[in-house]
């Protein structure tokens, strides 16, 4: 499959199969983040696998409420990835404080997407999710109250085989040459 | 080739050759950018291609200073992506605010590793750069001055068609299973 055709078979998916996720799928997913480049090739990341019964039941239900319903598709989900962010070494740090960046978001962006993209090369469905209860997913998982936990991953088999066509801006609104529009 | 040679063959390049990049290639990059996921589906950013030469002269010289001299290589790149923040739709920025996170950086990685990965896969180099001078391109390219260039991309065919291995830390550094370690 080249590039362009991933990139268009990769979509959010919330609804998944009753069906687990093998672990070396999983593990192929997690090389092609390993494998993301990071500034100063800090690797600001780790990431945590959950994919036994009672402990995604649990981490399913950080990611709604009452208030918040959107999320209940969680509940159907096999296996989720939780995204945690870790201090990236000096030479990246103390760019991102002189210029007033913060580098390891983007890293932690560019690591997601690999874990998303290899996920669609092996048929399996992904959800990035930024909306979560994140102090009750760190006591879950006993992360550091310190660390930030920035995205988790839903991951599985897709309930369906549709490619839904995406809607995007077009390219002559986000894109011009040699100044900016 | 599959997303894991990819991922293999995408790598900081930091050499060019004197050839300029077709247009059509850098467009290819471009789409595959503006098909990236973005929270809320907000796609929070803009793309400036530099491919003039007397344009990408004065944005290579953004990229160093007599002080921090490491960029210099940057005279040689035949063309510049530069990447602007723009303002996220408001469910983004609203969910952001009340969970504290920056979505918009996770989503300007994940496009513009989208460009890396469209480039490799087309012969093409790339190297994402974070330190050059902000307030200088801005105002080279006319970028109004309350919007944030996060990264800029330099993009040409390598010097070398060495694959260099990659140093990162091992899986077991970076993974675990069902609980943080």
């Amino acid at each position: 499959m080249n590039f362009m055709d991933l990139v268009s078979r990769r979509q959010s998916v919330r609804g998944y199969r009753d069906k687990p996720v093998e672990r070396e799928k999983i593990e192929k997913c997690l090389q092609a983040a390993r494998l993301a480049p990071s500034a100063c090739n800090a690797q600001p990341w780790r990431f945590v696998v959950i994919d036994s019964p009672d402990m995604k039941d649990n981490v399913a239900k950080t990611t709604f409420s009452q208030l918040v319903p959107m999320n209940k598709f969680t509940l159907t989900v096999p296996a989720f990835i939780v995204v945690v962010s870790e201090k990236p070494n000096l030479t990246s740090q103390i760019g991102g404080l002189i210029k007033n960046k913060q580098f390891h978001l983007i890293d932690i962006g560019i690591a997601v997407e690999h874990i998303c993209l290899a996920a669609a090369e092996q048929g399996l469905g992904t959800c990035i999710l930024g909306w979560f209860d994140e102090k009750g997913v760190k006591k879950l998982l006993n992360i550091p109250r310190q660390k930030r936990v920035e995205l988790m991953i839903s991951i599985g088999y897709p309930a369906s085989d549709e490619i839904r066509p995406k809607t995007r801006k077009d390219l002559t609104q986000i894109a011009s040459f040699n100044h900016y529009e």
